[in-house]
């Protein structure tokens, strides 16, 4: 709030009095290729010229708005073009804050996100929204809330720590910085017209706000139904066609390139190939890790991939700038460098390799060389969200032991992780039973859902498979999509026990350990999802994390992703939540062990 | 307002459940070949399914929505083209009221109107804006109305019958058809930070709507300067080079073919020969006579024309129809065949040439063959808005006589007309002298601004030249941009007395009279400005006037146009209004006489 900048409505008169030379520009950028992404032109030999963190002219000579007081930068005929906008994303993936968040990525190029806090509020409810929200609008750049839509993502199947009303929808509507609804997973719900998620779609549509979607399924009757409901664009896509069904209906195709998805080679396609009107697909993230924001970049890196997977650099440009504002209702607000726009832009030598060589948002320098420039502010975050990990009482190893008295073994229905595949399988496996307790076997450890949100003390006991850890361990984490409990697994009742309490001591977190020594910790204080750190320290801790997980055995791609997925438990086959093993082919709570024949 | 289509969101339950086959479609269209404006294909052998006016299901096969009820046709390949979009006029120009206009463009495939209702602000003011609103609001398909922003539009040189202010376009902003301001014409005072202009554009940008815009120069630099003060659009551009700095500083371009406007030729060159991105350039007419739609069409005619001027077919749809809704907002409302659109479409067996066989509006066939199918209701106009043409007096030929007491000749200043320009010639004249009274001369005849709004009899008289009139005649209107007093031009002041008071008589509309007997009348009884007759009537009595006016010696293309504009005091050189002559170059007052020297 501190540094939006006034609309373009109130700096009208400052703007044409510089346009027209009767006032000095803040900045002058002259000699620049101008990236223009309304017309798909680069125009050589061309100034630039801001005001109040508004663009006011930009044209083949802005000697005229230089006056006393103008920045002039010369910029030696780089190209300019405009900061990059992720068109859906979720901060909390990062582990980051906002605040950490946004310096981590400003040196990359974006000045523009557009962020769906769909974890928080499943943990801190309307009020975690708020505050995300709040410390969003703190920043020096433009970062826009998507109403979650959907807490819990499976009612019944879930207790989350707080749930998502049509009326806190309608409400939020209200607040600046909210840009529209976020992804609305609840696809069945739509399909079969459930009253309280089109109430709200329909609040979201009352708004003249723009209704996020999300359908991941490959059934195309369904997708028809689905459309019909009024969600606006679609980042779950993952092949050709599915780009293609999603522009034909009038929705936009985002497609996605985050730290482990990788969406935009397959779909992009629809452009490259089969020549389809660019202006309806849009580049995103969805879920980037800190690592990949400090290794590889943000948004840079996916038109830079868009780039290689063989789109003309201007069209991937509009796919990261005005189709992204367009969606949105901003075009006349971001999203091109032209009057009287947010001046946010970035200067670089290459379009195809593009490195991000300077950074302005709203007319200010923000980063240079990769280095951030300006101060993110943090918010003040409450005592009690960095206090959301309420276990009830110190869990002791018993309280992961799965009984099965009077037998001496078991067919258990196993979690099946499948390495890079977000669906798991729904196994079995026939386990020992030992003093009346199962035992993991060989492939096959413990997995535990610890309630986290209301200090129950409960504990959901199952079992997973496709990790591949030995010896005596256990890893804990309160991220843990969608209802963020804690989730345990462990080949270690006692090392489950010392891994969960310790979430519990520094407020959640992932935490690795081995022969009741902690071999990692990543500390997630703020709803036990996030750090407030920079995120250089907090992908370093990742990254031990990451290492430990792989002392343990574990040789799984993205095998912490893996973990923390398996109580989202409206992605098949087999999940575990607070309220038992779950079925997700048949949204449905399944007992652990298999009926006896 | 009877009319409208409920929201998507209200109706979502219902195009859900259609396009899921849980309930039947209205209407399905089989085997169409789907014109796709949003990913630029066309689908061959494709349904279309509506309910309760909106678009439920587009794909390969609609058979699961037919049910008991559902109105079932064979498109028999034809291709489904979304009903076509004006993107800016003013229905005045037809002479005709909203309904009348409906009826005659819907058979044409129009099916949405962005309309500016400049000229009747001009004699009825905000009153006069919310009746076409509200006329529009009854029609059976979509139009949109544009709050006028300068009337006057040159204040301190015309007194209009009312005045349209800040405060009135905020009210505007709220009433239901309101889509955003209409052209802020007034560009001199942008560039120079008019408090009113900026105040006018502020209020449509608070309600975020689309600020229409009018630059109507070639200075570039006062181009970067209006553009910065926020207009949304520009239709006044003649040339590649117009539209394309336009689209750069991330305006829409509009091109325009109306009845006298030939600018889509000149401009489309930008697309297809620069290769731009055609996204931001939109089609409309700006303004249409009624002889033009009965005989030659509406948007169609444009689209046509386009494809003549070698645009691809679907991108000049594109132009007629998506680009036009997403500059106003409405992309998810109409534009395209598409899930949840208001259910325009047209049936062509051609896109080429166009024929429009069949047209469908929310659902409903509206016209077929050219005939129309629907009612297009009246609104019952108020009796003073009939009665708007106020001499004061009946006027005689004294009033027109111009006195130059005791002198043989006077040198005066003559409005000269240009064939088939709009700017005027400011030329001179050595004319007689009889009596004290001067005297036209050969191509030089009278012109008198009679006063209609105030009924003060004031008339102002002057000279003009170009008409090429002979004999005893006079021509009178009171469609005379844009103040709409009256002009009346002739070479007899006994015929000029005739025609004025006829005008009073039936309330305005154009009237040619010869030696004291009436050639020719179009009644406009509504505001004078508009007939609620058809449009294949008043089409025959404005050629009757035409014909008339030939009779009476013109052979000047579009002289009753010329004649309308005379009254026109933003466009050079020299003018007439209700204080006086007016010098456009120079904005001020002139005197009739030059000065002898």
């Amino acid at each position: 709030m501190v540094d939006s900048p006034k609309s373009w409505a109130e700096l009208a008169p400052h703007l044409i009095a510089v346009a027209a030379g009767r006032a000095a520009a803040d900045l002058v950028i002259r000699d620049a290729r101008w990236v223009n992404v309304h017309t798909r032109e680069v125009l050589a030999g061309h100034d630039i010229a801001t005001a109040a963190g508004r663009f006011a002219y930009c044209g083949p000579d802005a000697a005229h708005c230089i006056g006393e007081g103008t920045q002039v930068i010369d910029a030696g005929g780089a190209f300019a073009i405009p900061g990059l906008c992720d068109g859906h994303m979720h901060i909390e993936s990062g582990m980051l804050t906002p605040a950490e968040f946004a310096r981590a990525v400003i040196p990359h190029g974006t000045t523009t996100m557009f962020t769906d806090p769909h974890e928080i509020a499943n943990v801190l409810g309307l009020r975690g929204v708020r505050l995300m929200h709040d410390e969003a609008l703190l920043q020096p750049v433009n970062i826009f809330t998507q109403m979650p839509s959907c807490a819990p993502s499976a009612p019944g199947l879930e207790t989350t720590g707080f749930e998502i009303t049509p009326a806190e929808v309608s409400e939020a509507m209200t607040w600046p910085g909210i840009i529209g609804l976020g992804e609305m997973m609840n696809f069945p719900g739509v399909m079969a017209g459930d009253d309280k998620m089109l109430a709200e779609m329909a609040a979201t549509a009352a708004a003249g706000k723009t209704i996020g979607g999300h359908y991941a399924s490959p059934d195309l009757a369904g997708f028809h139904a689905y459309a019909a409901g009024g969600p606006a664009d679609d980042h779950e896509g993952t092949c050709e066609a599915d780009a293609i069904v999603r522009m034909r209906a009038g929705m936009r195709s985002m497609i996605r390139l985050g730290s482990a998805w990788y969406d935009v080679e397959s779909q992009i396609t629809a452009i490259t190939e089969k020549g389809l009107d660019p202006r309806n697909m849009i580049l995103c993230t969805d879920d980037c890790h800190s690592g990949t924001l400090v290794n590889d970049g943000h948004m840079n890196r996916v038109v830079r991939h868009a780039i290689e997977c063989g789109c003309d650099p201007l069209v991937a440009l509009q796919m990261a700038t005005i189709n992204t504002a367009t969606h949105f209702g901003l075009e006349r607000e971001l999203g091109s460098i032209a009057p009287g726009r947010r001046a946010d832009l970035i200067l670089t030598s290459d379009l195809r390799s593009l490195p991000i060589e300077r950074v302005f948002a709203r007319g200010r320098e923000v980063a240079a060389g990769g280095e951030i420039l300006v101060e993110c502010p943090h918010l003040d975050w409450p005592a009690d969200t960095r206090s959301t990990v309420h276990l009830g009482k110190v869990l002791a190893a018993t309280d992961f032991e799965v009984p099965a008295q009077g037998r001496n073994t078991v067919r258990a229905k196993v979690i099946g992780v499948v390495e890079n595949q977000a669906p798991t399988k729904a196994l079995t496996a026939d386990l020992p039973v030992v003093d009346g307790v199962v035992q993991g076997a060989e492939g096959t450890c413990q997995i535990a859902l610890v309630e986290r949100h209301r200090a129950t003390g409960a504990v959901t006991n199952g079992f997973v498979s496709g990790f591949g850890y030995t010896g005596e361990m256990a890893v804990a984490s309160t991220v843990a999509h969608d209802s963020h409990h804690m989730i345990v697994v462990g080949t270690s009742r006692a090392d489950m026990a010392l891994a969960a309490n310790r979430l519990g001591e520094v407020g959640g977190g992932v935490t690795v350990w081995r022969d009741g020594q902690e071999l990692a910790l990543v500390e997630l204080p703020i709803a036990g999802l996030m750090s407030d750190a920079p995120a250089a320290q907090v992908a370093a801790k990742a990254q031990k994390m990451v290492e430990a997980m792989q002392a343990c055995g574990c040789s799984l791609n993205n095998a912490y992703m893996q973990h923390s997925l398996l109580a989202l438990v409206v992605i098949p086959e087999l999940r575990i939540s607070d309220l038992g093993l779950v079925d997700v082919t048949k949204f449905e709570i399944t007992e652990l062990f298999e009926a006896e024949t």
